[in-house]
This record gives structure tokens, C-alpha cells and sequence, in this order.
């Protein structure tokens, strides 16, 4: 199974990123920072006549990523009770490409796997869960499986070190992608 | 009450800005097109030395309007089970400025009113929920009082108007509206 | 087509039933109050050898009620963020009878409209969409319809007629379901 | 810290309770089955002069070993994608004599600890999320923490036994309730 982490902080090393790095120790897998691409917002045009015009950006080569794997890992702290910016930016133009006969997007889509690494703080176990609720309808909709999620309680740098629910679970995790990852 | 209306959908004339020109029929107000403005994704630099640095772009002038108005009506389609990434940027630049002693963010957020027009498919007044639940716990944890949103049932151009009890409600806003508004 | 309410709340003319008073004005419609039966909690015997047992009481006359209607209006307080125990156990028993032939409760669930008023204190918009949101898994679990919901805001008695956006919506519903009701 | 688990279960040997057993391997608790005792319904009278009556039930000694507790383990499947009847009765009931002043629930109830345990079928990750915000704004509401909770993916019995990463959380809660508890 080959296996792709897509992360949509916007600074690196923080809580989620700690997380998802002790969920892939030893565990072959492509990565991804979002921030590390061009990505434009999408603009609709589902119902007008000449349909999308491409788009000058770098969404294409991540979304053949995308396609090209079988087990995502979504991580994105919680930034005002959603995922970033950048994370829902990658999924809107969804949108474009499900119609766009070279990607086959969605045969493709169908029966993946997806993981969601998140952390914030504010009772994050519960105002988190808007957040896993929309990540679950995303994932109905387009036919992947939901197989977890971990919500972290951190803020500050470094402060999901002590949450042991979160990293127990990355271990968890960790013995389950060693044995699904294969070479990509 | 100076009222504003911030527009997060990426196309125009769309189904929930139908449902905002009934809600606002007669009354005075600011509107925002955030498709007309270049907002860039939050660069997350609270937990460093040099904190937030100058960004290059349309983001002040548009803050400086929501902190101006004292009631604030957000559409968005709903895009992915969530607001439009486009509407996304704008929420996750205020963890910029509220920490940016020019704009008196906490002071002067505190207390205005919100309102939230979204549309979809989908079974949107389930799956919308938790889109609207993201909302509450925005507007919760500045101080923003939410009064009411509405979920229209719509896809397709126009569709919105065979969706009587959104309509309706629209036209209960704009009897509220009329009385609350005053030159800006 | 049908109309049934079903009435959770455990005191008589509490604010949800003003509102679904205001709903049903001039409308054909056959009327249950739960508090005046008895309805014993599920015993779960799905997995048993001997399934089911008759329980005494008096659901079944109930459950017949509920499936010889076409369209059902859930009314229930919020209770601890929730529909009130005695709606609760009512469904619950659902449990029982799915699996018991003589009521086709399969066959004849699937396609009922529902509608569910709720009314509560504490912030009911956004505390009150769990509760949404889970009669939206059960209606859509079985097949049912799920057309609409309100929220009204009221704790004391009477406080109700203080929420104009309710009482609109259920003008609204009134003239819906006026043009559907037929004699049962 | 003295330990009590509240099973709000139909049947004896479910898969929550396998959860529940593992977690509290050589940890000192109380135990209370909620079928053992019967519960009424609430009736509301907190807007009537004469206020509440008392109900000859078992209540009031539920009531009692609960707030004489500081941790607390709700245990209940998802019954139609909530709290068991049993379990709802329970809590509804605290409207009741949290104006009690025998009992002084208010500040009794406040700092105590609160876990809880599910499981169910249909995608209940996800479909499960609705009765834990449920959970967390009860928690909030009366100054409870709400510290973790976790949701099997189990519906006959034994199937438990196949969901590695609820089994490897009962562990990981095992370590810390341990510690945490003493001789009631």
C-alpha cells in the first residue's frame, strides 16, 4: 500500500507534525507540505458553459500525488475550528478536477484510506469534532475509507509531548502503516 | 448598527447571494466580495521571537472594515462540508491580528452581531451542520453573539428559489435588518 | 397524507408544543403525548437465541400509530443536549420491532417525512445541533425524510413567544402542511 | 480518587462493557448497572410553584454514589445514534435535584472527572460524534472534565475484540486509572 502524508501546517515542526512523524517511524511513505506549493482558490465554474480554464499553479502535480496513493494521512492542527486554509483550499479544487477526464478522480478516489492527524487548543476534544465531522462527510462522499483520527491537546511548541492519549495512539498507528506501507 | 456583508463564494450571483439580496432589500449596508481581494494563507508565527511579519497583500483594508461594522453577515456556499477556503483565509489571519496593537481586535470584535447564509446539496441541513457548529465556536470564542444562520438547499444556479423555507427566513431577516440598519 | 405529532416533553403546553400549536392550526392530524404510556426501556435481545420477548406495555399500540402516518412531527425540549428520555426510550424500541414481521417496520418507515421541534436555553442554535444531527442518522438510517427542524429559544414557560424566527418558521410549515394533511 | 462506573447498557457482557472491563484491570472502582434500578422519567416542574415531587424510585441512591465519586466512567453502546434510554433517564433526572438542597449536586458535581466508552456499527467514528459533543456539553455545563472517551466499532457480541485501537486505548487508560485510584 502506498502511503502519502499531506500537511497542512503552516509552520513546520509544530504539534501535529510531532505527532505524525512518531506514526511514521520506519514507514515507508511520500510527504507533502502544502505550504510548500502554489495552490489558488477555486472559482466555480461547475454550471457555466466553457466550464474550468486551467488554473497557472502547482495543484496538478499534488493532486496526481494524491491519486497515485493508497493511504492518506491528512494532518492539520486546528486553526479557528477547521482545518487550515490550505488544507480546504487543496480539497475545493476537488471540485474542478472530479470533472476533468484526465485524472479519472473519481474511480480513483474510491476506496482509499484516510487518516486525520490533528491538534489545537480550547477543549479541542469537542470543538474538534465539527472539524472530524466535515473530514467524514468529505470522505463519504467521494467513497474513502475513515479509518482514525487523532485530536492532540497542544498550542504551544512542543506541548503534545504531554498528551499521552495522542502519542499512545501513534504508536498504535505506527505498528498498523509498518505493516500496510510498501515501497512507493 | 452598520451592518456588513462578507461574500465568500468564488462565483457571482450564486444561490447564497440570492438568499442575501431578499435579506437585503431596502436595507443599508457594506459589501465585501472576497474573490475581489488577495488574501494570503496565515504564516503561524505566534510561538516565535520575531512574531507575525508584513504581509504583502489586501488583508488589512479588509479587516479594518469587519472591525468597523457591528453586524456581519457571512455567505458562503458550502463547499466540501465546509466554508469556502476563500472565506477560510480570512478567519485564520485574525490568529495574526489579534495580536497586532494597531487594530484592537479583542476590544472591538467583542459584542458584534453575526448572521451566516450558507446553501448546498447533499442533505445540506445535516451534513451543514457541522460547517454552522464551526461557526458557533468562532463567534463563541470571540465574543461574537450568533443570531441565526440559514441552510438553503441548492446546487444548481438558481435552484435556490424552489426552497420556500429559506425564503422565508430571509424575509424575516430583512423585517429585522431594515429596523437595525443605519447609514454607514 | 397522514400527520402525526409526537409529543416528548414531560409537562403539558411547554414551549415546544406552542410551537407545534402554531403549526398544526387548521390542520388534520392525529396527536400522541408519550407521558400518557408506558414504554419500557430496550432489552437488547438481538443476539440472543430466543430474540425478543413481549414486553407489557403499551409501545405497540404506539408503534402502530407512528407507522399508519405518512408524516411525523418529533417535538422534544432540548434535555441535556439531548431529545428527552421518554422520546428516547420510544425510539429505542425501534430496536425490537424492525426485527418482529407482523409490522413491516422496514417497508413502511421508508419514505415517511419527518420534522422535529425542539426548543431550549444555553446557546440552543449551536447546542441544540447534536441533537439535529442525530435525528438526521436515525431518519436517514431507516429511510425517512428528514424536511425540516426548529429551534426555538425558551427555558420558562412562555418564553417562546419571544423568538420571532420560530414562530415564522412555523407559519411557514403551517402553510405546508396544511396542503398535505388529508382526514386519517 | 474514588472511581465509579455507570453502565447504561441493556445487556450484561456487551461489547462496552468488554471495553470497560479492560480498562479497569486492577483499578479499585464502584459499579452501577442502571437496569438493576428503575428510573423514572423526569416530569418537569421546575416552573410550578409547588416544584418537584418525589418520585418513588431508586433514584435518589444513583444519585448519591455518583456524587460521591470524583471519576466517572459512562459506559453505554449507541443506541439510534445516542445515549442508551437508561442513560438519558439518568441525566434527565439531574434537572431535577440540581435544585435539591439536600444534595448540594452543583457543587458536588463540579471537578469531576469524566470518561466515556461506546460502540456501535454504521460508521460510528463518525455517526458517534453527535453523542459525545452531547457528552462534552453536559460536562461543560455542570464544571465536569471531560478527559477522553472512545468509540468500538462493534455491533454483535464479541466483535469488540476486533477493533485494536479501542482495546489499545482501554490500556493506555488502565496505566492511568490505576494510578488514579483508591480505596472507595
Amino acid at each position: 500500500m502506498k502511503i502519502l502524508t499531506i500537511i497542512g501546517s503552516s509552520r513546520e515542526n509544530g504539534n501535529t507534525e510531532f505527532l505524525l512523524n512518531q506514526a511514521m517511524q520506519n514507514v515507508e511513505h511520500t510527504q507533502i507540505r502544502l505550504n510548500d506549493y502554489h495552490i489558488e482558490p477555486i472559482t466555480d465554474m461547475r454550471h457555466t458553459e466553457e466550464g474550468f480554464s486551467p488554473i497557472d499553479d502547482d495543484y496538478e502535480a499534488l493532486l496526481e500525488q494524491f491519486l497515485n496513493h493508497d493511504l492518506i494521512i491528512f494532518v492539520s492542527p486546528i486553526y479557528w475550528f477547521g482545518m487550515t486554509g490550505q488544507m480546504k483550499l487543496f480539497f475545493d479544487r476537488w471540485s474542478q478536477y472530479m470533472r476533468d477526464e484526465r485524472f479519472e478522480f473519481k474511480d480513483k478516489v474510491k476506496g482509499k484510506k484516510a487518516y486525520v492527524i490533528t491538534a489545537g487548543g480550547s477543549n479541542p476534544y469537542i470543538t474538534g469534532l465539527p472539524m472530524i465531522q466535515q473530514f467524514g462527510h468529505i470522505f463519504d462522499f467521494v467513497g474513502m475509507s475513515f479509518i482514525d483520527y487523532v485530536i492532540g491537546h497542544a498550542v504551544k511548541p512542543g506541548e503534545i509531548k504531554e498528551d499521552p492519549l495522542a502519542l499512545d495512539k501513534m504508536n498504535t498507528w505506527n505498528q498498523t502503516l509498518r505493516n500496510l506501507s510498501v515501497p512507493s
